[in-house]
């Protein structure tokens, strides 16, 4: 499996970040990540929380790097953080989010936003499963859905990208490609995922303490998971019609990778070879995507606190129907690292720039 | 939800038993279960590896219990032991059980057997799935399958009962009422089992090594788990037609527990209400049957160490879809426990004996 | 090591009990073990977040038990709790426990504290590591501490039984037959201590989070740990002079258990043999104490969900020190069993009732 | 805390190296960090049990690593190994190690030994504590102890280097900048650490599976632990009279990381001032060294996948005892990283290469 990340480096200019909301783990995951590209520079921290401290005091894991001793975390100030940073991440909570996208946009900075807000289209979806209108439905469809795997061109020019959700980057990246060549039956998706505790963020509540979580597991959010909207609406698009899936995930106690297995029915016989071509053809020459040879079992681990997502397909001839198995950290490819994929897209450098 | 455990105590005798093959998870539970049964005398354990030493040597965890200081491990000799106890339990692989039973049978003993040896009736599809000739094809048909709540009459009267794997007791108590009732389309059942490391049993492998499965989880025996034959069987029979499903098993960190989601397509709408009238009518007399309330999840941690099974289920109006979720303690209702319920209505003690 | 209960079981009597701030770990752990306690009548549990609920609604794990269905959380009223029931159980924070205690005592009911409010009888040293004054000083010296393997007696006739913390049980069992005997050098005790996440309490805060505590481990509360009050007040008194000692404790990824490593320098030569003898005098004949052999460690899974300590000890010839291990079930041995070890005692029952 | 690493790179020089006994946990993560290490140019990776296969085919992991898979570990061949690399890391079990070191230094290679063969230089000490003769004597003594903080100059121009254990590493740095001021009474020193179960190798036995591991925790190798021998020969070393410690490990469920916990008795008054003092003496500008501010502990989350180590101390004016904590990961400054910061200063190299 050759990859070569074809893209070339946009010389050694450093390009001005910001994160906005950066005290939960998928901004630590994000800091952390910018802190060590060599083609950022990370200008501003905000949490209304720690504003004041230092990144090294909020992060002690990262306090050995020089930087985090000067950064202290701010108040979130949309107005001045558009005029100090070229692109900005937003790593708030869905709602929030898309109160800071406005001033930013207006400003005219580019925005990489990590919520759920910008992911979907339609306002009615949008009400329909996080239960009340969208902050600021004149910018629904104005963001690039940011799976670079698929949407790179778009990506690259993006003023506003919307970064897909853990769960969703896990099944749409093993199904699209079928999709797309319209092997699966869409009327019988069934999907079902498995996610690490991190998965639910830095939420202080019961539910997610140690005691609760270790030595538990169990499904949740069924029969309609707010992902659902995303994923059904991706789906859709590519198949030009209205899709609906079954998607049932579990919390499971690790701290960091989902599983996702997922059911297709084919619409017709087909033969192995010829779905390992599809996913060639897609993945071949993607630098995070690893096509896992027959034998091979997706596992958390082997991609735990890298941007890689595994892929596994089995053919079940009793069934006639085709397995497929993905492994991704849900804080790297499920969020931050693909948020700066996303940005090594839109500023042209190396894709895979501090994140192998 | 109203339990009550009819079945009289049979007076104060004690049963002896023994158990063969007790070194593994599936041994260590039931001697644990077995020491504290007010009608058992467990006159015999026996393990290869352990002979000579006693039930308090190995099983450090039992050694505050005067007996574990007087009952040493022996070799097993299926003459010898038949000659001392009444009932015997079988806690040996699968093909190495079968040799034990049937002298132990001939001598007149009574055999509860853990190993997948005689779960299944046909001798080709134990071939095909457990890729030999079966040892003691004679015996093939003559077990009963060791599910209480499904064939408690049988069970009662039987010389040989086979107990049913973990993942077949996860599966089959939430299915078999609507295949019962012929709401299910039987053509399209998908199941998703996650179980935890001691499901593997004390297999000394690299794979169980804790730093392999910590913060490590994985599809495996895709798409054809051996208990497939045993599930498909019994669905069968109850059915009275041959049944197909799909199964997905996956490993997970935790020690025990298995947590079961289940995909069933109706075959005719039906309202809520009488699907929970099915399992009431099912179950609601079952002492280990909990049907969870409408907004509960199954936690393998609420059943961890307990011989209980909690069963869940929702109806999706998206895609008409029924999703039951399960959870059992693997070592427990997935084994020994379950075979001691086996033991309790083969005996006519109170089925909760000894493990309430 | 033969282990035998002497004390008489009191006929067939109930005694009517009520659990005050049942909502947490060590309250939850109390009800499953009163719950299953043949002398015991649950009355009343108490809880102001859930009060209304049944029990089997606040804690699914038990709700197959009849009583959990009928029996409802009720506001903590302490006069009316003293009349309903003849032992009460406070499971309530410190400071808040002092307050209830005084009205339930004054109106005749017996009560076991599990907090620290009673464990101490200084109120200087009360205030010295609570940081505020005693809330009921008037009381401070009427409790007995409910350790019954070294004050069975008193606790026998008491009216108020202070239970002990988790690491005081830990560390006072293995020290203070040594201590008794005068073998120990008291100026040079050092002790270090692991716990489980469970030992925090259902707290809701980030440091509990399970990806928090997973892949976790650390110290805290050095130099000065709260328990250290009450593990030197009862050393002093036992060697009658003041002492003080070296206490480390580590927060460890695990729910229950606690190991504890005590370093002791002799007075002077002894052999391991006179070790053997000085604790097969102290603890040969209690039920819940299990001394080691001499290969054996001891492990908190052998004595996870049980009553039991397990003591090993190892002289070292390089540094003519004696090294001290133990380990128990914070919850059990560490508070809830412990509780109702006393109340059986209290009450004249089979000190194991309810407990093995 | 300002750390800045003066020591210039050597050019853009590759060095060749190859590590013998690629297989273990150690093994696996030296290729790991010499995979992505600019300077290195990885020619060889040996192991028995895997010979032929590709280093992605043995750690899928890796697999998205180009030279992965055409890297194929070979038998090892200390002759021709010699030849090809310049320098060569040898991950091998204790025995095995010496065995190849002679032949490859013959040979002109310089070594990098991570086993404890050559961490003493007493015959008598390594016979006392490994049970058998040491297999090359006429080495011991010719190895510089890898631990650049301390060694550094010598290191650099070193033929063999012995990279220290796990639990020396996290008790040698925080103890010998006392021992070199003669503030420690070196009479009276005990440690106790917490080991991950990745510190006990990929050993495939009952003991490191993962259901024996998880929900365990226990004291092991007491009172007379291997790696006391490199301890006392260190601090023996510093302190030119010969120290005895008492030294208590223990097995805790998580994957990677050490806590020790070190006490020291003081010979005289000294204030807290002083000690900040002789730390940031000692290690103020190390890179891999963190002091941590007052009121932090180490964690062993916040080192875990890199090369530090966190320091902290507490003075108890109770005990006038000083208490230093400590944290690791076992895998990286316990072993692989470590040997890697060797071969960085052996070269001339960035002491950070590879390892930021």
């Amino acid at each position: 499996m050759s990859k070569t990340a074809k893209i070339a480096a946009a010389g050694g200019t450093k390009t001005k970040v910001a994160v906005i909301g950066a005290s939960g783990y998928v901004g630590e995951e994000l800091v952390r990540l910018l802190l060590r590209h060599q083609h950022v520079e990370l200008v501003a921290v905000t949490s209304r929380q720690f504003a004041g401290k230092t990144v090294a005091e909020v992060f002690p894991r990262f306090s050995h790097l020089e930087k985090t001793s000067e950064l202290r975390f701010s108040e979130p100030d949309p107005e001045q953080l558009g005029q100090r940073a070229e692109i900005i991440f937003l790593a708030l909570p869905h709602g929030r989010a898309a109160e800071f996208a406005k001033p930013l946009l207006q400003g005219g900075a580019r925005v990489i936003d990590l919520s759920a807000d910008f992911r979907i289209e339609s306002a009615k979806t949008y009400r329909e499963f996080y239960g009340h209108d969208h902050p600021v439905p004149e910018l629904l469809g104005k963001a690039v859905y940011g799976l670079p795997e698929i949407y790179r061109k778009k990506i690259s020019d993006a003023k506003l990208v919307a970064c897909p959700g853990c769960y969703p980057t896990s099944i749409l990246l093993p199904l699209l490609p079928l999709v797309r060549e319209k092997v699966a039956n869409l009327a019988r998706i069934l999907v079902t995922s498995l996610s690490g505790v991190s998965g639910a963020g830095r939420k202080i509540e019961a539910d997610y303490l140690f005691a609760e979580c270790n030595e538990s597991m169990r499904p949740y959010g069924v029969p309609k998971h707010r992902h659902l909207s995303e994923i059904e609406e991706q789906l859709s698009v590519f198949a030009r019609e209205k899709i609906t899936i079954q998607f049932t995930p579990h919390l499971v106690p690790l701290n960091r990778g989902i599983i996702t297995t997922i059911y297709v029915d084919l619409v017709e016989k087909i033969d192995a070879d010829s779905i390992t071509s599809i996913y060639e053809k897609a993945y071949g020459e993607e630098p995070f995507v690893r096509l896992l040879a027959d034998e091979l079992f997706p596992d958390t681990k082997n991609v735990a606190g890298t941007n890689l997502i595994d892929v596994a397909w089995r053919f079940d001839p009793r069934t006639d129907r085709l397995i497929l198995m993905s492994s991704i950290d849900n804080l790297v490819k499920g969020a931050s690292g693909q948020a700066i994929q996303c940005f090594n897209v839109m500023r042209g450098y190396r894709e895979t720039e501090g994140l192998l």
